[in-house]
């Protein structure tokens, strides 16, 4: 069984433009939450400053769904953050950090050192309420103001997060240019450091188009557990008009006819992306999601 | 070194509702030229009444510009054709059939067989006059009206155009279905039956995303001929919207990137693309292409 973390409704819409009101994003939730996802990340307790997308983040969380199986989470930035995700009744959160040390100080003006530090008060309270934690490592292969990323630098701040009780560390090809080889030798790094494949999630981007290649050369090391994003919202907004986060229409097409079940029913996730693009009035970037919006199917697959 | 058969100029262009003007397709078919590219497909000599998009085929052939080390192919869908190809000089053309009975008879008006038996007399004067013939075999994974094609269809087509003196297979995935697992297991059949890799190429599309794990699959297994079509050029008719050819930004990106040499430019592929798609005044499919006309690079890469 594969275990897809739907990120869509925060990773995707905290990057649109023009402001998507509580009420859509609570029926896209609401879809998403039919769709079969063993987890979906439904929002951020960011500062309202930082990033007005979400100042929403309380009324979004009040409305949720609960389903057996699905486990919701909210990225949480700091002790605020958090105090407000537990408030709300998450009993999983999710913390950030980057694999670059240029990304790191640009992105949350902080060093990686000092989130760490950040981290360690923050799973501990987080973890005596009850909740779990996740990790985000972005830019595990490239940085856009440091270039490439060497594996021993994803492995120390992996490492150093698994220390502190977080139990699952994604790592994000934040700018979209990893390739298969490349993919393959940092994961092989951290599997030969002693990191275990349970501990670790893929977050691929699509923006080179390789992020389904990067999935099969990782189910090829044993890895299971792959981030997603409804429709493939979350275009980098560095590049207006290119493709962002991995389409989970894409990859649960490929993961279930490749015999990988997901859970997921692909009928009902396009549904929620297709209600979903027509309230932001444009076309999403997935690629099987415009095939089965055009109807395009043959008898024995949709 | 992967051999790339560029197919945009023929079988991406020959897809466009709107008529593209001779001048743009050889000034399209000149930037391509410089590229770096083995082999690209110039034109098709069908029948206008087929198709009009592609009733200047003379007056394009007319205007290639020699290159060192690029061969010219035309695609050829008889012998009328292939006298058209022949009087304008061409070395090299192309053929095509089906893997699927039902696609055959619906897209070509007749059987396999019968496609066979006129190939044979074709492949003969072909060959008599200096010129080397190429075959595709439409629809090897699935097909829009039979659903799943088994490999064993695929090998016996496939061997009996080699058996005519044909040098090069290309199985195309037309409706753009296949996923890695299948890939595999269809070229493993092909192996195992005695085909050898440089009979074959494979002709990936990219309407569900998967393009580029098949490539990546098929690398795996030994094989080292792509076609590829230049900012992705050619989505399939049947579905508005949907993308079609593996765009040839996105296969040489991932390749060169692995270390496989391509010996293609892709800043000049992608130039090419950006010059056309602003005489077609739309946005071309490529994630690539898209990427790089957003200026988004990081310092290490292009």
């Amino acid at each position: 069984m594969i275990k897809l973390v739907e990120v869509g409704p925060r990773d995707g819409l905290q990057n649109e433009v023009r402001p998507v009101s509580a009420e859509v994003k609570v029926a896209f939730l609401r879809a998403l939450s039919q769709a079969g996802y063993a987890e979906i990340e439904a929002t951020s307790f960011v500062s309202p400053r930082w990033v007005p997308q979400l100042a929403d983040a309380e009324e979004v969380s009040r409305q949720l769904c609960e389903q057996p199986g699905l486990v919701y989470t909210a990225l949480v930035p700091n002790r605020k953050g958090l105090e407000r995700a537990l408030a709300c009744g998450y009993k999983r959160v999710a913390v950030f950090t980057a694999a670059s040390e240029a990304f790191s100080q640009k992105n949350t003006n902080r060093t990686i050192a000092a989130s760490l530090q950040e981290f360690a008060p923050l799973v501990e309270q987080a973890r005596q309420a009850g909740a779990s934690v996740r990790g985000y490592v972005s830019t595990a292969w490239f940085c856009p103001y440091a270039g490439v990323i060497q594996a021993p630098a994803v492995y120390e701040v992996t490492r150093a997060m698994l220390d502190l009780g977080i139990d699952e560390v994604s790592l994000g090809d934040t700018v979209g240019l990893a390739v298969p080889s490349q993919v393959h030798s940092t994961l092989q790094h951290l599997l030969d450091n002693g990191l275990e494949r349970p501990q670790l999630a893929l977050h691929f981007h699509d923006t080179s188009g390789t992020a389904l290649a990067n999935v099969l050369i990782s189910l090829q090391l044993g890895f299971a557990t792959f981030d997603c994003s409804a429709g493939g919202l979350g275009g980098c907004p560095y590049a207006p008009g290119a493709s962002g986060n991995l389409a989970s229409e894409d990859l649960v097409y490929m993961l279930e006819h490749m015999g990988y079940p997901t859970g997921v029913d692909l009928e009902r996730l396009a549904r929620a992306s297709l209600e979903l693009a027509a309230h932001l009035g444009r076309t999403l970037p997935s690629r099987t999601l415009a095939r089965l919006q055009a109807g395009w199917q043959t008898a024995e697959r949709t």
